[in-house]
């Protein structure tokens, strides 16, 4: 039997699955400023109406257009691998498979999502897309995106990977975007910030409002914003991973996985392996779903399951999440994609509904897990992705224990050939391990507290 | 129809094809420094003895055995992709087609001979095995391969290279390597050249030197060495690829192809490409194929055909290739596994016979063509695979002027991302051409006159 799966072409899915249909509790609605629920008037400035649309869908199977289809083609099906060397290397009775997101040109799941929201802004006749980027592997991804579709993009990347990861800017360059580090000057936004912080590191929720700010104040209406992640959008785009991984997993005959992992930042990637499982355990399968996020931003784990804002200074509407705190400063943890203060809605919700169970876990045991991984199956992950991968060892170990040959599934979210700093500073014995304590967390939950209460 | 044909997993190879059984004329014999031919006992210090009868061998086929399909098997087949996108682009009639060994877990084509040699030596007792690398794809791939089966491997990377991408170590360690700065403290040849020369950026000559010696002066014998291309067994490992390619083109429901081209700096992803259409070409069949070089380097365009080194201080057997001759000192062009002096023997006869059409591009044309090849298929090539691109889109450019459906095919021999400090140069203007003038040949060539003479 070969390790790997690849469907053939036609395999692909045709459509998207849309949680919210089947969560038992439906999710709560987006809340303006006023308090009361956003209209997709109230977010046409933002984004395109078709994509609004998406945003507020409730139907279970949404179709995906044969355009965007036919760019996803060029990399999807993605491989689905059975981890025989890590199991071996393990000595485990589990059997361990993962997606391979990888293989995408930009090297991430995120195109999934990229694609689409350029192809959708395409039809909406928008010329041109803002967006933000951290680690900078969403950035790359709507680079690639828009230069498929043809459409301008610019990126407002976080100052402090903008100057660590020069050559993610490179990348954006290849495709056609251009990239400028945030807080910047082009936007009164930035222009605040950099008043007041001259030396400022930067972070997510900065860059969010500037490029919400860069899209909005086109007069012309041809400028959007895109996001990577958190919006339900941006997740059902993603269930094209888990589809596929239910039909490979059953050529490799197999039934339904005992354990589902993927690394949660905003969300997406785990969404969208978790999501079509998931819907198999509201039916009454009975399975693990774990998201698996850093110690040090821990805002499933032990954030508040309340209404925030999506960025710093509340461009975006009131989301009821599991949240830090839109005030939530990350610690310097390599693992760019995971500093995210909040966790995106429909994964809250299903967490919150007890469909989920989140965990943490620490960087030293991520790197050692991912090096682990390289050494075993030969790709080297992302550091976000390697924690999904520490918790594929962790439950593997644990089915050793148990003696229990259990099936675990994890997404491989990403390649790390961008962020091999990381791995530098992990040999060179730079990393330490960092967990966000309890009074920090009360004073940026400090800063939701005038938001309405989820009721 | 899909823009991408994936092989099942049965489909790969069970056999190499070895293009010495078929060349009109065989070729030559490897020289010893007596001009007597090498006996396999004189490479023994160097390599293993099933590789050695593999170099010498001249069966048409050679068994893969399975424990190298295995291996492979991890991210082969590798996809035939149609470049839909990029004839669009271009306008042509023509029908473009490339091979992507760039999802291998290195990154490129070299994992294919890599495997296979670490396999080998494992199965031959080796402990450990040293090897030299330019840009740094061959050490990837080799510290990937060892880490594959278990044996420990030192690096010896040219120093330039080694301080401009610290990340290439990054990524051996990753794997369990070991990698250091060439020219080195750690063997004779090293401290001499340091000794003359400690500011020297170091040459793959001297890398190569360094690398063979620390093999052959392990007392144990149980150090050997590996070479990422040139030599007859390495150029044998490369040919699934043009294997592969074959049986995805007539899944296409295309014939033989009309034009198969390959970037060319030792020869071992254009021979694996292109030595399996070849066979079809000496049976009869009509096509171009073109070997790819930088006219920075223009060892097949412009070199002699005639009996020189492998490596800088004579290390290694004569053995006739076109060359530049062993004193050839490379400009600094970005494409850095296209630097070496020499070509491979079976490609270098191939050329002799008439079988093939080498052709040199300059390298401002090459980064034009990867920028509009990654903003059309959406891939960011290697620079030293922009060279087969800027050819592919040559071609493609003349059958738009002929009027012609051809079908061209390419080798995507690997991906770009970590050589992204080229592109960077490329968009900031800081890249030229360069053609190396006729004198400078003529100088590097005195030193192979007291060579023997190819009769």
């Amino acid at each position: 039997m070969s390790p790997r799966v690849i469907l053939d072409p036609e395999e692909m899915p045709k459509q998207w699955y849309n949680l919210a249909a089947d969560l038992p509790k439906p999710p709560k609605p987006y809340l303006g400023p006023d308090g009361n629920p956003v209209t997709p008037e109230m977010m046409a400035p933002i984004f395109p109406m078709n994509l609004i649309e998406q945003e507020m869908c409730t139907d279970r199977w949404v179709d995906i257009p044969d355009g965007i289809r036919e760019v996803l083609a060029k990399w999807r099906p993605s491989p689905l691998h059975r981890a025989k060397s890590l199991e071996k290397a393990l000595g485990t009775p589990a059997r361990i498979y993962y997606k391979n997101e990888s293989v995408s040109p930009a090297g991430s799941h995120k195109p999934n999502s990229a694609i689409a929201q350029a192809w959708y802004n395409k039809q909406a006749g928008t010329k041109r897309m803002t967006t933000e980027t951290g680690a900078g592997q969403w950035g790359s991804a709507l680079a690639f995106a828009c230069s498929q579709v043809g459409l301008d993009l610019k990126v407002y990347m976080v100052r402090v990977s903008f100057e660590q990861k020069p050559y993610r800017k490179v990348m954006m360059e290849t495709w056609g975007a251009e990239c400028i580090p945030s807080p910047s000057d082009t936007t009164e936004a930035g222009r605040r910030v950099l008043a007041e912080m001259p030396d400022t590191p930067g972070s997510l929720g900065i860059a969010i409002s500037e490029a919400v700010e860069a899209a909005v104040s086109d007069p012309s209406g041809e400028t959007k914003y895109g996001l990577g992640s958190v919006l339900n959008h941006v997740l059902l785009h993603q269930t094209v991973i888990g589809q596929e991984a239910k039909a490979q997993l059953a050529k490799f005959g197999e039934k339904t996985p005992d354990v589902v992992i993927g690394c949660a930042g905003g969300g997406s990637n785990f969404a969208g392996l978790a999501f079509p499982f998931c819907a198999d355990k509201i039916a009454g399968s009975e399975m693990d779903i774990i998201p698996v996020e850093p110690f040090s931003c821990p805002s499933i784990t032990r954030g508040a399951y309340a209404y925030d804002i999506g960025d710093k200074s509340g461009m975006t509407p009131l989301m009821v999440m599991h949240t830090l705190g839109h005030d939530f400063i990350p610690s310097p943890i390599h693992a760019g994609g995971l500093r995210y203060h909040g966790m995106a809605p429909l994964v809250s919700a299903a967490v919150d509904q007890g469909l989920m169970s989140p965990r943490a876990v620490h960087q030293m045991e991520c790197f050692e897990a991912a090096v682990q991984f390289a050494r075993t199956e030969g790709l080297i992950v992302a550091p976000e992705t390697s924690h999904a991968v520490a918790a594929a060892i962790q439950e593997a170990n644990k089915a050793t224990e148990e003696g229990k040959e259990k099936v675990i599934l994890f997404n491989l979210s990403g390649h790390g050939l961008m962020d091999l700093k990381g791995y530098q500073a992990f040999f060179a014995g730079e990393l330490s391990d960092y967990e966000l304590p309890q009074e920090e967390i009360e004073g940026f939950l400090a800063g939701i507290k005038g938001f309405p209460k989820v009721v």
